[in-house]
């Protein structure tokens, strides 16, 4: 069976930009390139879509359950959701698709980059393409028991596109060019894996989840403090001890008391602070590029007929 | 009886700076100078602001209307909102204010400025004032029928803040300090007044607003384009003819057609593609202080004692 990719938008309902673009693209089959690569692209959350929300009972993005969740009922619908597409889209499906692209925004000033969660073999080598192609940095988000149920971890394989800076609800040119062009550098490249035409890099270089920390907050659980003017929109700025990380009113500062050289990322996203999250650190790695990575990916796009890689 | 002074913050729900802002002075009483300017803060939508959105079933901000609705019951939350400001604190009420300052932000990159409805003479002498001491551009909404009902409107003086870019229910260093700085120079500028130490300009620059346009539609009125990337961001930069406003994926460029000078402002603003402004068009004009602009302000801040001015 040929490969089939499935691109989602608006996994959250108020990250518009990757929805128009899916929009426009449905009037104009030509908008974008897919290098013969057949997809299937679908709102992710179409009810949060319309009423302008991120979710309506629960996060979609941490809805995507083991198992037990396929064909149990519930009123809940995120959950209901996520079951849905996993049955039409996901590897059992009628629409069965062995790779998935989820593309996001956020408020938080990440410029464009890739999120992988977990080290799937498939994972790492399709983002090293991309990242040998357009310089992404990648987060490898792991290791965090509160932080489960992605929907990328559904597939097989599958890549997050996160951008950002972006208000919640904004339309905006840059977005939209970075979320065009990263898409059709995605087909493009599983294009040349199909043909067997192979660039890969010798390294990859991730930025490696090590823990998230919250605002400053006050007895009663409420925020009392602010990313601090320095730290806002640093992400990818790597931290030295002492660097300032949260202000109050009263002219506190709190500062990073650590010696690690961790680099901040999604520093003050907007949709976060609910999940206690003011900023995830992480430690930037270089990876050489591993033989059974490419293997994996290459098998999965040409579905599983065993080819032998040099 | 002495002046009294409201300030509402979170007028939107999703506006959330002056909210949190208004949430620590609580707090700490001493965190804002208020020049023994007597004030009462509010949350102008506390419900939307817990459901995170801007509001519950219309814009407060388009819900002042005149007389009848003052005692006419409703099921609508925002139209019973405003009827409930107005009783409390209207110049009828129990808490009677004579002035009202409305904090808001925006997606469009307003930088601070201050936003008046009409030309009422205490408006525009508070306005001036305020200008003289901190730069800020005016923006004079007038004549537009399409947009009526604003909350400063049933105040006899009111001025709206607006603080840009800052997306949607998100907490920023920098607007939380330009809404203190400004909520702290109004404070001061009404205590001198009050003390008839007067200080007024003898011009006012206003941006006059002109009409507003909408964002490119297909024929099912779906937004098919988007603010060019030279026109995102240059709130408040003249326009010259044939300056670029909008594209669309095809390439396609719609320019400004016009030979006047207008100035953009409220590019992109998020909330408002729902009421079909993609932005607005000023004039930027210099006023000169009317004697009677003085008089008025000078008039309600002395509760009607007549005051002959210099």
């Amino acid at each position: 069976m040929e490969l089939q990719v499935l691109l989602v938008a608006g996994t959250h309902g108020n990250e518009i930009n990757g929805i128009w673009l899916f929009d426009e693209w449905n009037k104009s089959s030509f908008l974008i390139k897919t290098f013969g690569i057949k997809a299937f692209k679908v709102v992710g959350n179409p009810e949060a879509k319309n009423a302008g929300k991120r979710y309506i009972h629960q996060d979609l993005n941490r809805s995507f359950g083991e198992g037990e969740f396929i064909s149990s009922k519930t009123s809940n619908f995120e959950r209901s959701r996520a079951r849905e597409l996993v049955n039409l889209y996901g590897e059992k499906g009628k629409k069965s698709c062995q790779i998935v692209f989820d593309f996001h925004t956020t408020t938080a000033s990440m410029g464009s980059c890739l999120v992988v969660y977990g080290r799937r073999a498939a994972d790492l080598a399709l983002a090293s393409l991309i990242q040998n192609q357009l310089g992404l940095p990648v987060y490898l988000h792991e290791s965090d028991k509160k932080q489960t149920g992605f929907l990328v971890e559904s597939w097989p394989c599958g890549l997050v596109v996160e951008i950002g800076p972006i208000g919640q609800g904004l339309l905006n040119s840059r977005v939209i060019s970075q979320t065009r062009l990263i898409l059709e550098t995605l087909m493009e490249q599983l294009h040349q894996v199909k043909n067997l035409n192979l660039f890969f890099p010798d390294q990859l270089i991730i930025h490696r989840h090590i823990k998230s920390i919250d605002f400053p907050r006050d007895e009663d659980g409420k925020i009392n403090g602010f990313v601090h003017p320095l730290r806002q929109s640093k992400d990818w700025y790597p931290l030295e001890r002492n660097d300032e990380l949260f202000c109050k009113l009263n002219g506190e500062i709190i500062r990073f008391e650590g010696n690690e050289h961790y680099v901040p990322v999604f520093i003050n996203e907007a949709a976060y602070a609910e999940k206690n999250i003011a900023m995830s650190f992480t430690k930037r790695e270089t990876w050489k590029l591993k033989k059974e990575w490419k293997q994996s990916l290459v098998e999965l796009v040409h579905q599983k007929q065993v080819l032998s890689l040099q």
